[in-house]
């Protein structure tokens, strides 16, 4: 149940009331309205005493599981703002950086390359999800702060991911997009925390999940108080071993006509073929994504985890798809971000 | 194992010897070439007495599985030429029509309004391949021949699906493209009886096969005797019920880097919707695509195979696509087959 | 439309209306009762006229789309002669041999061994579907006329694969079990040539279409006039390399309830492992299948189809798998075909 | 890197040089040895020095991705003691219980029937998965005690779903077996921390990943400190809805003989059919499953979660199977926990 409040509405009597009956209250402000959103088991209200005390206010029970992320709740894109930079709404940005934090050098000679080249935000990894526990996992909060200062001296806003609950809190003065990776969009705890904050999200989608509950995911973040959700195509599982995932551009599209909110694509992670990244970053863009995130690396043969080399453009690489895509950007009115 | 010929090599002696052992062998001329393909159990072979009778011909034993498809074996696009307009290098064309035949009328209002705004092959379908007995099978070879003589009144060549490797013979002089549907990609019978026509086959992708299983199978077609193959990506399963299938453009571009064979691009079984197709064409041209084949029909309301109805376009949103893809053809340097 | 024939019924009257409405009509024979089978454009139907021809008749609109496959429509099991032995309705039957024709000696050695071990039905291919041209296609006509003539030798009935309709009626005589192969469930031309025999049919379920979509394929067969057709759960694809296929025993279990065929289950195409074979064997017997088809091979190192070597098993592990489910066979009172 | 430590071998010396080099380093106790595992970037490793340190002590670097979890580690099956029961070794556990934790009286009703027919282990949930995030999430802490007391009267053991790692210290006294969900298995913040502890973890297999990623995933709570894992298969995903999803028991056989960690089997979510559970339980108890967990609620109609009503099995339908296989596992000599 959602209720939209109106002025004259006593939030706290409301709350009262419904946390009694062992119900979550969310108050969420949207669009210059006060909604208040209910989840648990609804049967115990009593809907007249309910209307007894919220005055004016509107119940609404009759709505998307994607209410607040939905076309029909708000019309206009939402943007994003990460610093100097708007994300949506018409601009297009670029996401680039390795996968993996390694040493501050390279990380410093990437980032000073791809922010030359025109990525505006840039990423890395401190925290690995690997599917083996023999494997590196990271630099972890070493690598956090690492990566924060050469963020600091490259004037690059950062992205990094984040796989566990505890973390987000901290983590949150020294970057500014988190990243919610594949295998974590359906870690509810994690976006609940993540709801927590006012720093935007990257969310990826599921390797495989549909794109309503991938919609869904982020409108768990929204739910819990944070509206700044970036939605991102980085391929799901298909038939075939010859990419390493299948890039649904399909999805992005849908997505866009769903939601208002702005959708990235990962093309390195879908194809994990870098002679690959350049046609679909071009198809990307033309099927609606809002910015690219691609993973660039100055030496892909020195990188610690192993199966991300291939996939990874050397910066000249990435020079030429932002230099190649620029007429195709100005055709569609697109405002690169630079 | 490939022998290419050279002026010298007696093939008849070749052959019979290949055949004395049970072997298949076939002639194929390429490029100016000619070439023996042998498929069988090879252990049999005396390799010295092989060498001693073929000349100076080459043996090619290591080779890819879609050797003649391939790149390395042709590096120019081929360009299949249907009657007045041509398919592959550079060429972009729009193949449209109603997935089923169903009458004279709105057959040739439908094909009269697709050609006005852009198509140049007319598609429609007499044999139906469905999933239960019960369906309309379509109207078979009565069909067939109402479409010959629309494409006749609307001089447009046509373009339809051969179920029966018993049909090809007959079907040839009616049609100008013969189309493989998704659940016969993997029906060699019929692709080796489309193998000794001349007429061009556009080859649809198993929705579970990967992308060199797909390119096999056009090596079949080509190394039984017909070069003149068109791919054709239409979506492959996926983890969602949300569009019909993954409309798959990395396989497009890759299809492009692995082969020399024009793609074509079919969004509408791909998504099943209405609204993703006219993104989906334009990244479908980005990535690739040598041309689009989609659904049209005058009024889906009244089609007989249901569940094609929402996906079919109506002529003017056909015409929409086509306009609105002009300026993009134009920065790709492509050019459009009217 | 289904019309259930009564015996005042003129057949040939309705038959020829319907078939001027351009109507596909089939006559079937089931249980001591006639049905005609409509299918096609119904809509032209005049119903008045149509019920004022068929007497007694009962006509059936609203019907599953495996009408005939369906348990309601027969609630005892089918059960299938194959020469000496039956499948179905409590018998269990082990199928058997080598997945390719290789040569006579190694056939008759095989059929002897795996016959003596248990195997009631000896399975060999002729015609192979290949995904690569290059590869060896199997010894075609020739092959089945050995297989046929080892199979007399051994006093074994035989099975093996058929690829295009038009082998069906010249390879009747030679074999006494035709089977689809997983490629080919979805090829209604060949399904539709199936439903002329009265030779059984073993139709392999496609390994990316659902449950019911494979028994609407047996369906086909029997609407086209053969009821002889035994379901074969061989693995679909699933999220892994580990296996070649996901063996799909809920699947086995729900076409047991949904249907009155007999079921049978190949662990072998469906794990690619030996050592995952006998266990399947177990499990697809509690899960209610009605036989098993195993590959068998004297000598795998020595295949022609490379891919197969892995999995065949050796006779005497045949002969184990065999005797260590006599007990399990026992325990469920299913009677073990001899 | 893994170094089996000899008795003369100082551990914090390695400890200490491995950290000093940014290396995570655990100590782990199994049969009797310890090893050091080392995960993280080993190229400064000074191989000269670290073998100069360890004395006796072996280096294992060519070993396999869940090398502890694995049968070549060591051959016996690990029996898990949960209370009063064992898991694994000849062991047969049912573990039934209702999905969500939902009221005191029908959870004590519900726990008291399934307890007299058979299972020893009680599940329920109060942390919920949802995908959306208006719906009921469970009773978080406030379930779980109720569950803890409900145990206590039942004088049952009680397994329930953790999500968020900062719950697995304050769940511990409370709960017998932690459950890891499809949803969390690539969670490795949360498989870390139950690393941590002692109590047993049943890890349910992801819906999209292989067979050796499950395992790697075990490997991670072991490596982290805790060998008391169980594997659960409830299902991938497959090519159909007939099924909720594909009950991969060739995986469950696959895992016990690559693995010596007990395998549990949960055909209530792999099927969604009550209809099918009692036939995947025998298949499950024969493909070598070490026990069943299945949902069983007095009421399904009652049910909050609603997609899990259709699933559950009513106590009379639970007490069924448990006898029903009572002869097949005695059969095969497995010993029914009671």
């Amino acid at each position: 149940m959602i209720i939209k409040i109106e002025n004259n509405t006593n939030f706290s009597t409301i709350k009262s009331y419904l946390e009694s009956l062992h119900l979550e209250v969310h108050l969420i402000h949207k669009k210059n309205n006060r909604y208040i959103v209910i989840s648990g088991d609804e049967r115990p209200i009593n809907m007249n005493y309910l209307c007894s005390i919220i005055g004016n206010s509107k119940i609404i029970t009759d709505f998307s599981p994607y209410y607040f992320s939905s076309r029909e709740f708000q019309k206009e894109d939402t943007i994003i703002e990460v610093k100097n930079f708007k994300v949506g709404g018409g601009n297009f940005s670029y996401i680039a950086g390795p996968c993996t934090i390694e040493n501050e050098n390279d990380l410093i000679e990437t980032g000073r390359l791809i922010s030359k080249y025109g990525a505006t935000l840039f990423r890395a990894g401190a925290f690995k999800p690997r599917t083996s526990p023999y494997n590196f996992q990271g630099w972890g909060r070493e690598g956090i702060k690492l990566l924060h200062s050469v963020g600091q001296k490259l004037n690059m806003p950062v992205i990094t991911e984040v796989l566990n609950p505890e973390d987000v809190l901290w983590m949150e003065p020294y970057i500014d997009v988190f990243q919610v990776g594949t295998r974590n969009m359906t870690n509810t705890a994690l976006l609940k925390e993540l709801g927590k904050t006012n720093k935007p999200v990257l969310l990826k989608r599921n390797f495989a999940v549909g794109i309503e509950d991938w919609i869904k995911a982020a409108e768990f973040v929204i739910v819990y108080g944070n509206s700044n959700v970036m939605l991102c195509e980085r391929g799901i599982q298909g038939v075939d071993n010859y990419n390493r995932f299948v890039l649904d551009l399909a999805a992005v599209s849908a997505a866009k006509q769903l939601t208002h909110l702005p959708v990235i694509v990962d093309p390195s992670h879908a194809t994990g073929r870098p002679e690959l990244i350049p046609s679909m970053v071009s198809a990307a863009i033309v099927a609606g994504a809002d910015g690219i995130i691609v993973e660039t690396h100055i030496d892909p043969s020195k990188m610690l985890v192993p199966g991300d080399g291939p996939q990874a453009l050397l910066p000249h690489q990435f020079n030429k798809i932002v230099e190649d895509n620029k007429p195709l950007l100005k055709l569609l009115q697109k405002k690169l971000c630079l």
